[in-house]
């Protein structure tokens, strides 16, 4: 046994048992766990000390899990987590086997939703607080909602539906750090900037000031304003906006002050007619100065834009590359959804201001903006992470590839990313992205056919997508010209009288690797970058299928309709019978947390798997390894 | 030669010299022309009737294509193409080789873009004033859309990132019916609401009255409000809302009145600083009686619910016997995302309005809250058309797939539609939905396929889709009781030992046709009705490549990672080899309107099609044919 009050609280009724300086000392203890356990194991640092105090007031006014709470996302429930019964497991958390780095509901029957990708929680919420008043049942419904996760269209769209219909027993609380993982874009911010200066909303200021002591949502202003330091700007009520809008507005409350949290939150349940938003302001990275100072960085500091083997990522080439193109082309455009940072887009911002573009937690718009200037001439880069890209999947479709136009999309992440697990995989792009007519979809083996294929991009008059991995880039050395590739010509790396790798993207290394291995086992293995998945380069696949008669197909992404389906469609429609083809890939599964190196070990996807499946092919062999 | 004015119409510059009366008749003229060809043909009527002056007045103020004049959506280009050179071939719209009925960039350089799904057009405007600003030009942009549009997270997105950035030289004209297609959702509606019983609103509108002979836009609130007869409610000022949104709002303006609209468009332009927003009030189906008064019904009057051979449409049978299960089970619930009367879901809200949900253009709220609904214990059916099902891809992965819920998502009008041509077939769903871990997609043969696999879908407990095609099935009698089918068992519908169709959906029936073609002919040629996609009935699929040996799959949706895209990688994950397999789908490029059945044939899904892709398997019957 430990002193600690945290060691104590198995569940949210233990919570409630305590007195406030007790929980006040609980928090200071997540706080702690928190900062000791991910600045190790890295995660989301800064996300989490925001709400430490807000987690355990919420928890504190609600019975979880008879009430649901939402979070938007699920990468800020560390402390949820510390009080719902998985302290012990805490330090694992992000690891194989160990704790979700998200809400998972096989973990716990308090979590309600495994949500990865920002925006959806009040839409969820909204279907929970209909479900609840159908069973004619008086649970709450809690929807923790981020001032970023607020600009993407899918909860502008709940926002709209939440007024429309005003579900009873559902309470919204805006999480408002001020600041989502880039920069806030929107009418929102718009708002509450021009609201501050008004003298109408000075004058509330004073008289709030002046009720302080009367009424507890002033005192917490009061107190929050002086602690801050900042003057009251930045923290004023934008209550006539969510008024007009049709919700009960509530706040703004000092997130970090658990006896406000509490007594708004009580405030909150007895609100009628209208739905309850709740104001909370709170500070990322808080209690833990490096964060506080710069969250963008300790947004999640295992960033692979820090780490590595000392070769760059695919980002940073991306950025380099492209910044070089836009010196040349004053046409050439970047734009990023939120992630100026892990795109690489960011550096070219500072070069070309106004030529980078940042449209906040919005793909849809950065995507259909990008067809728009398209349609004028211009040659945009949409660099979105592969995961997010699919909320743009009708605008791909519908604004760029049907009108064909010369949008370059980069999915960034694409395949395996690690510790974020299932929400964050990269696992569907080739699947969706080369079924659409007029798409070109590429994928580079190492860094210097990911500078050429950015390069063929440029120079290509349609659509084209390229997939980058997440992390270290393969290590080769880079061209000093940048190149025009043949659009849908791969690259023979080896040749092989025995079977052929028929490989895209990243796990070329792997391959290469692999077919060394085999030549010591004596099967001549031969290796083929195919650099294209559409139009995929069916001449050298025939010459494979004839020279070898055997081909397996490699990539990161879900077999169902990827790469290797594409192969075999190629096969079949040249009337190629009797060569036998195995793939390697993704799972029909959503493949869960760990190392990289781990999944990619579990999915065959390594040096090792793959000679693992070369050799069932060839049983002499086989039995001569083993 | 005659008389018409509108037949003197070449390109906008002609409007321009006309004086203001004979733009009126031309008004006229081109309401005449589209009422008489469209209520002959099919197409969207009362959404065009509304725009007529509005288009006019554009084309007048602004020098297109110089100045990009983009509609959301372009369903409501007639008088546009009418004024744009394309007068004589307007008789042929929407018939193959006619003009389109949407935005058509290689018919004139007039139109920006083929936009056919709503809310994209301010992002692509924003994206041209971007690209123009950076050329350094002085050109236009203007934006027109409709308030149905604005409730869609795309459009919402792009609002935020207008007011953020305030692009110059680009103007929104918000085309307020007061009516999207189906119910109008959300805070914007809201709010008009509420300022209309506001006092100083109701003050607001006396002063302009009084102003109204001295200012251009008084005058046109005064007589629209006299007009319409239905007092001022209805018709009055969000310019609050749009001013605190940070946007310079002018209007409102009568829609009708070319006089007005010119003038304020000529406002529009020399206002600095902020995005003008010109709030236009227009009147669906106006000048043509019938349209006026149901405009939902003109909203597209071809819509395949009035027409068809007698057999009903899926979705009325869709409708029928989800009202079916809902009478026995209080947890089924329907969800439409603007589509009600189209989805089949109007009649179940008749009897069941606490348990319909339309949320608007919205359809990633759409999945999203059945998703929150789901894990509460509820079955949501949420039917969206398949080509606007894009729009909630990431929403299917990440909140009904990857959780496992027991959501069924209809996938309406899939395949093949017809005369709405490229952006409404849905030919990308099989190829989108089969690749997630945990989804079931089936698609029915018949309308009695169907109703089992309603309620296979109702008693599965995990993600379920059901594509469903557009307009009539196919004929067969519905059994009495509903049954649940075996998920991923395909269904034998005739043996054959020389080659076997193995078909999913709606191709069926054709499917069928050409069997008995091919008997007469001396083939031997099973059909096999698939049923399911994911799981693929592999059994079944073994047997035939043993039995036949040739097997041709057909379906509604692009061959690309398609329904026989799965069948071959069932193939070669089984380890067969030395089977022949031919594909029959949607192609590798977007199909232009025509007929439905113009486009099977051409496409080879019809009868004819599959005999003649069955003939080239055999080359000695098709001698014989020849």
């Amino acid at each position: 046994m430990t002193d600690r009050f945290l060691d104590r609280i198995d569940g949210p009724d233990d919570l409630k048992a305590l007195s406030r300086a007790e929980v006040e000392q609980v928090a200071q203890e997540a706080r702690d766990t928190i900062i000791s356990v991910i600045t190790q194991r890295g995660g989301h640092l800064a996300s989490n000390l925001g709400v430490v105090e807000l987690t355990l007031g919420i928890h504190r006014v609600f019975n979880s899990p008879t009430d649901r709470i939402i979070w938007d996302t699920t990468n800020q429930l560390y402390t949820h987590k510390l009080v719902t019964g998985r302290r012990d497991e805490f330090k694992d958390i992000r690891l194989e086997g160990g704790l979700s780095g998200f809400g998972e509901p096989m973990e716990s029957p308090h979590d309600v939703l495994v949500a990865g990708h920002a925006g959806t929680g009040l839409s969820v919420a909204h279907g929970i607080a209909e479900s609840i008043a159908n069973r004619g049942t008086d649970a709450w419904t809690v929807c923790v909602v981020g001032d970023g996760a607020l600009t993407s269209g899918s909860s502008l769209e709940a926002l709209n539906n939440l007024v429309h219909r005003n579900p009873e027993r559902l309470i919204v609380v805006l999480n408002d750090n001020g600041m989502s993982i880039s920069e806030n874009i929107g009418f929102l911010t718009n708002w509450r900037r021009k609201l501050i200066s008004h003298p109408e909303y000075q004058a509330v200021i004073e008289r709030m000031r002046a009720l302080s002591k009367r009424v507890p949502t002033g005192e917490a202003i009061y107190r929050l304003v002086k602690r801050l330091g900042g003057g009251i700007e930045g923290f004023i009520l934008p209550t006539v906006m969510w008024t007009e809008m049709g919700f009960h507005y509530l706040g703004p409350v000092d997130g970090h002050d658990i006896k406000q949290l509490e007594e708004t939150l009580e405030q909150a349940k007895v609100t009628l007619g209208r739905v309850p938003l709740v104001h909370v302001v709170t500070h990322k990275g808080h209690g833990y100065k490096p964060a506080e100072d710069d969250p963008v960085k300790f947004h999640q500091p295992s960033s692979p834009l820090g780490a590595g083997s000392g070769a760059p990522t695919y980002s940073a080439v991306f950025s380099k590359t492209i910044r070089r193109i836009m010196q040349e082309d004053s046409k050439v455009v970047g734009i990023s959804a939120a992630m100026l940072e892990g795109t690489g887009l960011a550096e070219v911002q500072q070069e070309f201001p106004d030529r980078v573009f940042d449209v906040g937690i919005a793909e849809q718009h950065a995507v259909s903006m990008a067809a728009g200037m398209a349609t004028d001439g211009m040659h945009p880069f949409v660099s979105i992470y592969s995961t997010f890209m699919q909320r743009a999947f009708d605008q791909v479709v519908h604004d760029v590839c049907l009108p064909n136009l010369p949008v370059t999309l980069i999915a960034d992440r694409a395949g395996i990313v690690g510790e974020d697990g299932k929400t964050h995989h990269g696992a569907f792009d080739i699947s969706y992205l080369r079924v659409l007519p007029n798409a070109v979809v590429a994928a580079p083996m190492d860094e210097n056919d990911l500078q050429h294929l950015i390069y063929t991009a440029y120079r290509h008059p349609g659509p084209f997508a390229i997939r980058i991995a997440r992390g270290a880039a393969a290590g080769a050395e880079l061209d000093d010209e940048l190149q025009e590739l043949p659009v849908g010509k791969g690259i023979v790396m080896r040749e092989g009288r025995d079977v052929t790798l028929f490989v895209l993207g990243k796990p070329g290394t792997a391959a290469m690797q692999a077919s060394d291995r085999l030549a010591e086992l004596g099967i001549a293995c031969g290796v083929v970058n195919a650099l294209f998945v559409k139009p995929l380069d069916v001449d050298l696949l025939l010459d494979a299928a004839r020279n070898t008669g055997r081909i397996v197909t490699i990539e990161e992404n879900v077999l169902a309709g990827g790469f290797g389906s594409a192969v075999l469609e190629a096969l079949s429609d040249a009337g190629v019978e009797g060569v036998t083809v195995r793939r390697i890939g993704m799972p029909d599964s959503f493949v869960e947390h760990g190392t990289a190196a781990d999944q990619r070990r579990q999915l065959q996807l390594d040096t090792d798997g793959i000679v693992q499946m070369v050799l069932e092919m060839f049983p002499q062999q086989q039995e001569a390894v083993v």
